[in-house]
């Protein structure tokens, strides 16, 4: 069995896979991981295998720890083989959650052009090309972050969060802001869908990250929507070179 | 003559008109604005009529200056008659910057419908209808506000700015934060001006702002752009008020 943690700026997803099947996925607090992955293991005796992807600089104890209690493990960066010709021009910046998606996009869709938005506290816009190249993308703010940054940085805006359903224009201050920032959400993945595939003709839209979901139903186009594809792409990864190890 | 100044969250622009002409406009860091202010009415000594309007807390040294140096002085607020209907829900918390240039926007365009974008610390979008009536907005962080939020906000993503050229999708981590930002503001004009104007059939698209003119220069849409719509609205609300103090 193989584990895949995901730290992001917020919380981490750890996914359990056997045979490239989750049998366990979950999202816990940062603060409460240590512990967690303890009972995870209790839990599943099976893990062998490990791999852990992180946006933020501090994960040494959660990296140690899997290190300690698996056969193989791999602390994935830019210098990791992954199946994917990576052609971003500063791969050591690139973010390792945006290279682990476009790795379980290219996995889900083979062959395929595709656009991959990733949902959580950055918004990403990554492309991968049908031939298996990693072209690079944006990133904007995320949504939540978008509400902070309103309160934060403002004297006297209110901190707001995300609504359901909301009309097109706000009539009051409340409503300015949660149709402000989700209106702006939702115009930039049109724009981006517009303009992609007038570049690229057949391209293939995938949502994933924590506000995925909530995306997903609210554009026209045909999107496929998958919460966890960083850490199956990182379960891909992590197969990639468990089996290319010898 | 009159003066208006609109304190915003990071600088105050500052205009000076004589008979709805602007004489004088300048923008001033919100540290020197006082200093400066004693200087321009040194150079103005004709300026007798005030107004302010602040979206920040504190700007009671700055209200005082204007009150004492001047016959009629206005501290705009949501109960200042205005030569528009405030359909508002809660016109307390109203930014009276978005009114001003409301009201500045309906005075360059009586008649028309308009929506008002305003680029500043906040982008604010407003309508105004061809009967002459504000009928809300929304608000979502301005341009140097989703930069300076993707570096606050995250561990490891660095603080970058504006540029003239970009491409559609970025090949490094700088230009994938650049093209990320600008494109999130310009897809978002284009989604509001698509929407609005399938609801308005025919509305008139006014800039305003710091940003103003930069965006003016990239969106398809024919566009009205003025920088300095805010204080020319004060400008009209003040003499406005002045012809109808007796």
């Amino acid at each position: 069995m193989n584990i895949a943690v995901d730290i992001g700026n917020s919380s981490a997803k750890v996914a359990v896979y056997k045979n490239y099947q989750s049998i366990f996925t979950v999202r816990w607090s940062i603060s409460d991981l240590l512990t967690e992955l303890t009972g995870l293991f209790l839990r599943y005796p099976g893990i062998v295998n490990s791999i852990i992807s992180s946006t933020c600089n501090n994960y040494n104890d959660i990296a140690g720890f899997l290190k300690r209690n698996t056969e193989y493990f791999i602390d994935f960066n830019y210098k990791t083989p992954v199946p994917l010709v990576n052609k971003y021009k500063t791969p050591h910046t690139l973010g390792p959650d945006r290279l682990a998606s476009a790795v379980g996009g290219a996995s889900l869709f083979p062959g395929e052009n595709l656009v991959i938005f990733d949902f959580g506290t950055a918004i990403t816009i990554d492309i991968v090309t049908q031939s298996g190249e990693f072209m690079g993308g944006n990133i904007s703010p995320g949504l939540s972050m978008r509400f902070k940054a309103l309160n934060a940085f403002t004297d006297k805006l209110p901190l707001k969060s995300q609504v359901e359903s909301y009309n097109l224009i706000g009539e009051d201050t409340d409503t300015a802001i949660i149709a402000g920032v989700q209106n702006s959400v939702i115009f930039e993945i049109n724009g981006y869908i517009k303009e992609i595939t007038e570049k690229y003709k057949e391209i293939k839209v995938l949502f994933t990250g924590g506000d995925g979901n909530y995306f997903a139903k609210r554009v026209k186009n045909p999107i496929f929507a998958n919460c966890d594809l960083v850490v199956y792409g990182l379960n891909n990864i992590l197969e990639y070179n468990v089996q290319n190890k010898n």
